[in-house]
């Protein structure tokens, strides 16, 4: 599994393995860590040696930039277990290319590539045990950057820690999900970090979701912050609306989270003869269709929860409820995308890495 | 000191002071800290014991919120020595409401405003030997607040850490800076985070503010995220524009931060019969007083600068210096203050509170 062009990954293991302490039945979503976590810092201009090593706390000053002004980044993704035993990855160099895009724009330096997907390797299969097996179970894998100079004047830090933990995990959500179209409150601007994974964009939401949820909803899907009159994306989930046959999702944008789920339903749309489009759509439009019976399907999407679809939303305090399609294409997506994520079916894009 | 209504705050004094191995003058912007800090721990739904310890490092799970979520707020101020050797704080009842303002917009549970009083006399008290005597140096005093929970799911924590720690500083900015009127990138959105002290939005300037940097300028101005259009205020300080004799500030909003030197700096305008206007400027307004000669000043005003003099904006690649006055502002409302902060002059606002 070494690869000649990347630097050597120094690999600490752990004594002993907590695996046999966790009741996989019961799993927190993103509670548990496995064994093992990759760490690498960087200082003196440099990423120094990349280590895999025992999964544990880390020492930190109470001036570390990273607690006072969000400089910090992330990255969401699986590995799947399929029925032979073999472990996945579903299309890593996307999740790459995002963090090191994410941190330019929080200035950030980014991570070399190789290293990062070499890391990601030899740590899933270093811990793959923890991948349980069985369709919707998975090995959530998180890697983050973290700025930790010392320090409280709010400029760049000159040093970060590059790291790798992984969380085994069932299904995100169960069930459907009633979503909240904002009005008021907003996600990000035009000229933000909100296509950014940035740190700041999630705690950002928590309090208007808190809103929502206290009027029973789930999520909020998040409108431009302009005139609140476009649909853009839900908290972590980019939005799919199917008006009659037709698939819209809203283009992105610096306010958007270009999701890798997202993108591969696009394609598997294509695939399938789908009529896609990939524009903005605004809250009138949607309510008018609803109202017409032409509101067939909403459904996000996103690593965690796959495709999730949406039961009913509500707008300037109507709820509009969406009936179930037999046709369902969140459930066509769901089933597709899983089927090549845990290796039942082919993977006609090459979206697999076998580790 | 002790104040019977507030619970006691369990203090565990420093062996050993590290007082002596600090340069005082040489001191880098918040970088070196005190012999103690303030922590107090919320769990189980309620704080815990508030408590005054020696200044070191933390143990954190490299899953804590904080790191993935940037789920934390900040506030900044300063103690100041006269010339009696004794201590002060400057309105910092604006920073407590400030702060508890901050944590409900970002879900976090506020602090009890009196322990925090008490939390930061106690501290400055302990500590007041670190605060140097003589114009422009002082302590500045960083409380906080982070999310503690393990685990990489995206909703509110439900454990937190509140903090004060404090670094002595010299005055922050050295001469006049020079601005970008910002026309890209934005700072906030309606509906966002802008008037609440979030570590995220601190570190989503980074990386405009650099760019601007490589141009020779030191400071974004920000803008209206929707046009561009309105003049907001700077990466940490609030922003002044003097037209002939009239002084403009934007109104505060959900974009801006409601600052303690802006409304400390309106509050000396009035006194000293200053025309003032509270209101949006557009850049449009700011150019043509800039080119028909009627724009005097421009500065900035927070805690860590007190007031900044801009001597010069950028705007559409057009650089436009601005002269100096001989009746300047800027220079009397920074002696305004720094008389008040120092205990040189009356304190007629009662803005003054003796350790
Ligand atoms: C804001 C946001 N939108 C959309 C997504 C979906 O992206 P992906 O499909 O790459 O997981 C995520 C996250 O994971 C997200 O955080
Ligand atoms: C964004 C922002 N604006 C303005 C200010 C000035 O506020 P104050 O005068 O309370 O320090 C600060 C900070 O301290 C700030 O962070």
């Amino acid at each position: 599994m070494n690869n000649i062009t990347t630097p050597a990954i120094k690999v600490i293991k752990a004594d002993t393995s907590k695996l046999k302490d966790v009741d996989f039945n019961n799993l927190a979503f993103g509670a548990n860590f496995t064994d093992h976590m990759f760490e690498c810092d960087f200082k003196d201009g440099e990423w120094q040696t990349p280590t895999i090593k025992p999964y544990g706390n880390l020492v930190m000053s109470p001036a570390a930039k990273v607690l006072h002004y969000g400089q910090a980044v992330f990255e969401g993704m699986k590995a799947y277990k399929d029925d032979n035993g073999d472990v996945h990855l579903f299309r890593p160099q996307q999740n790459i290319e995002r963090i090191n895009k994410s941190s330019k724009r929080m200035a950030i330096p980014e991570f070399p590539e190789e290293i990062m997907m070499e890391a990601l390797k030899q740590l899933v299969a270093l811990d793959k045990d923890w991948v349980q097996p069985g369709r919707g179970n998975s090995l959530y894998i998180r890697p983050f950057v973290i700025s930790t100079q010392v320090g409280v004047s709010a400029s760049p830090s000159n040093a970060y820690k590059f790291m790798i933990i992984m969380a085994p995990v069932n299904a995100y959500y169960t069930g459907d999900v009633r979503v909240v179209i904002a009005e008021e409150y907003s996600r990000s601007a035009d000229g933000g970090v909100g296509a950014a994974k940035a740190a700041g964009n999630y705690g950002a939401q928590f309090y208007p979701t808190n809103l929502a949820k206290e009027q029973g909803f789930d999520q909020v899907i998040w409108t431009d912050s302009n005139e609140h009159k476009y649909l853009e994306e839900a908290g972590t989930m980019n939005v799919f609306f199917r008006i009659n046959d037709t698939l819209i999702t809203a283009p992105t944008s610096d306010r958007i989270l270009d999701g890798v789920t997202r993108k591969s339903v696009l394609k598997l749309a294509e695939r399938a003869g789908i009529n896609t489009e990939v524009r903005k759509l605004t809250v009138t439009e949607l309510v008018d269709a609803a109202k017409a019976g032409e509101l067939k399907e909403i459904f996000g999407s996103g690593t965690a929860a796959v495709i999730s679809p949406v039961s009913a939303f509500s707008y300037k305090d109507v709820v509009y409820d969406i009936d179930k399609q037999d046709d369902s294409y969140a459930t066509k997506f769901k089933n597709d995308l899983m089927d090549i994520q845990y290796n039942v079916s082919e993977d006609p894009f090459s979206w697999r890495v076998k580790i």
